[in-house]
């Protein structure tokens, strides 16, 4: 198994209330199909369909709420992070922390989707980015 | 905010337990930092931390379970939809669904990680893969 993640998907009550909140961060859907939204990401693919279905699906049963999963953007400054956060709650996001500087060394705040999935935003100064804005972990000396 | 993931971060209960399934997989760790384990992934990061630490820092409520994410790893062919569910069983993987053909003209199984993070392991023939090995969707005609 080859070290990599293809799709992330998550799973949402309302399919169109989703794709409007990602819409208007300023993102492109990229498929046409009935019942799913895709939206291409560097490496890969972010996916919104029915959480019924997906639980469905997967066999496992949802209790509802959150999951162990959490999502981030990484950000190329502090700036960037109060801007996306601001961006964010514009678009309906609830805010779940706002930004502060972290024990990592870094500075980051979290808001939620419309389903309630975390995306923290962070400025990493130790992690780089590729020419299409994926982040690269520093070698390891 | 740009189209992007950086990092997905798997809450985990017992660190060294997942560390040890990612890596029986094949994967290399890209970080030697106490407390969280990061695995580079084209275009981002997959990151392993404590379930509750992720809970807490992101200010929800964790009532256990499945919270509606999952993830996809594509392969180039049904022989290697085969081959990843195998060696993710292997590897000490909960088989939730053995691969079978889907409704959207694909083949597709689904594993779970120590955690009972879902992966489904998926071949979609209209999908295209870039030199990395990231998935890339086909041009809206």
């Amino acid at each position: 198994m080859d070290q990599r993640v293809s799709l992330v998907t998550l799973g949402v009550g309302d399919l169109g209330r989703s794709r409007r909140f990602y819409e208007g961060l300023g993102w492109k859907r990229g498929n046409r199909d009935e019942g799913v939204v895709f939206f291409q990401i560097p490496g890969g693919v972010l996916a919104l369909w029915g959480r019924h279905e997906l639980a469905a699906e997967t066999g496992l049963r949802d209790g509802g709420g959150f999951g162990g999963i959490a999502l981030a953007y990484n950000a190329r400054s502090r700036q960037e992070v109060d801007a996306v956060i601001a961006e964010a709650e514009r678009a309906g996001a609830r805010i779940l922390r706002h930004p502060a500087e972290t024990v990592w060394g870094g500075y980051s705040g979290y808001f939620s989707d419309p389903d309630g999935h975390p995306w923290e935003v962070a400025h990493n100064p130790a992690w780089l980015f590729d020419t299409q804005g994926g982040v690269v972990l520093p070698a390891l000396s």
